[in-house]
């Protein structure tokens, strides 16, 4: 089965990758890597398939573009190796129990680049992990902002998607950021307290959040303490089990 | 009043800041620029507040950072800065008829990280424009994605925020795209032959746009050849003046 790690640059989706990896291999599975940032200077496990065998952003900027720019560009080169990339990947998807697809470090090039979203297109039910960190989660209509980014994801990338709060072993009060992120009704109540328009904003998509999705499952992890991991190991399974339908 | 342009990555944030100056300076209204990118290389426009006078994304790198992890460490840095900017931007905003601000290469920058967010707490009613890229809109339900992400710019930033496509000049059918990204029922209607979960999920999400929020007003615009901004001119005007009620 395919699970891809999607996230921010920082996120924590390179240590995860590998972390979660090794937790496997150690657990008897046979677990394949791929890289799919152009701009990782180094891993903490052994890609089989690494997209900077093709292009770096580092030597693209050495050739006068700007991060920016360089990023972008690394990808849009990426475009005509694209059927080569979803055959491997396929392949290796026979070979193993797991492919880890650890995804650029900017999230944006992952879901708004035609690279990202195509290859998406020609997985066979990919399981998408869409991992936030704590410091994101201020004001109550943070929880709202992830629940909804996740919806997002789905829409985009055509796979289901699961938040995943990455870095728990940061977080003072798990808690109550849980009954947040899970407890639809509690955090409808503490937003309609904001009167203001993004206040109502909120309240309005959040309550419509129970129509539009399936009860959502959280998961809670610490990519760099192996925490969550059993529970990230449990619905992934059950993801491939009934393909795609994790209610 | 205060102007802020986000957008993925070459989007055309950046010309678009530079081209929608001039225009409104040759239509004598006084212009401030402010540049958030911390790795941008050069400017088609003179920034009277500029990030990189404190920090640039190249000198990290040459200090042994990647992209990624040099991009996010320099809003970090920028931190220590935050209340002069803040300060210097309202300043700007008494001075000037317009200060149009020009945001982080990558999106998620302003999005995910507290720089961005807490800039734009603590500014005056600013006008966010997302601009996107015609080439995301490929399948009916992109468009369903790009009306949602507006809304969750607004719910991130907490700033009213207008959807913009750029780079019209490139598009063969401007009449199919905006009946796709304004009429709701019509898009709703192809999204039901979607009988994918995806499809159904952009089926929902649509489905309550209109009870989310009030019929948007998209801007069709192109930095280049300087289409739209009248029309953008114009709704800064009445954001300003209705204070953030575009309805
Ligand atoms: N405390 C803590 N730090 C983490 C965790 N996961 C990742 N990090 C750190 O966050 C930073 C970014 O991690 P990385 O895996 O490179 O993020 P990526 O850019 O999403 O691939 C690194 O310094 C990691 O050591 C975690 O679970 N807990
Ligand atoms: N055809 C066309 N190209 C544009 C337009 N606006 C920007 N561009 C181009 O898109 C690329 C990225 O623009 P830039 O302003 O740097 O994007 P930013 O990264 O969002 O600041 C540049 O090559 C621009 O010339 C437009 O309206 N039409």
């Amino acid at each position: 089965m395919i699970v891809v790690f999607v996230g921010t640059a920082g996120s924590g989706k390179t240590t995860l990758t590998g972390e979660f990896g090794k937790f496997l291999e150690e657990n008897e599975k046979k677990v394949a890597y791929v890289n799919l940032d152009t701009g990782v200077k180094s891993l903490p496990y052994i890609p089989t398939v690494d997209v900077r065998e093709h292009i770096t952003v580092e030597e693209l900027m050495k050739k006068g573009y700007g991060p920016n720019g360089a990023i972008v560009e690394s990808y849009d080169f990426l475009m005509n190796y694209l059927e080569d990339y979803i055959e491997k990947i396929l392949m290796l998807e026979k070979e193993n129990d797991y492919v880890l697809v650890d995804t650029p470090g900017q999230m944006e090039t992952f879901l708004f680049h035609d690279f990202g979203v195509k290859l998406m297109e020609n997985l066979p039910n990919p399981l998408v992990v869409y991992l936030f960190d704590p410091t994101i989660l201020r004001r109550p209509h943070d929880y709202c902002f992830v629940r909804l980014f996740a919806l997002l994801i789905d829409l985009r990338l055509g796979a289901t998607t699961v938040p995943a709060l990455n870095k728990i072993d940061l977080l003072k009060d798990l808690e109550e950021t849980k009954r947040y992120l899970e407890d639809v009704e509690y955090l409808t109540g503490r937003l309609k307290l904001d009167t203001s328009m993004q206040g109502l904003l909120a309240y309005k998509l959040c309550k419509f959040l129970p129509e539009i999705s399936p009860p959502v499952r959280v998961l809670y992890l610490s990519a760099k303490k192996r925490k969550g991991f059993d529970e990230l190991e449990t619905l992934a399974y059950e993801h491939y089990c009934t393909c795609g339908d994790l209610t």
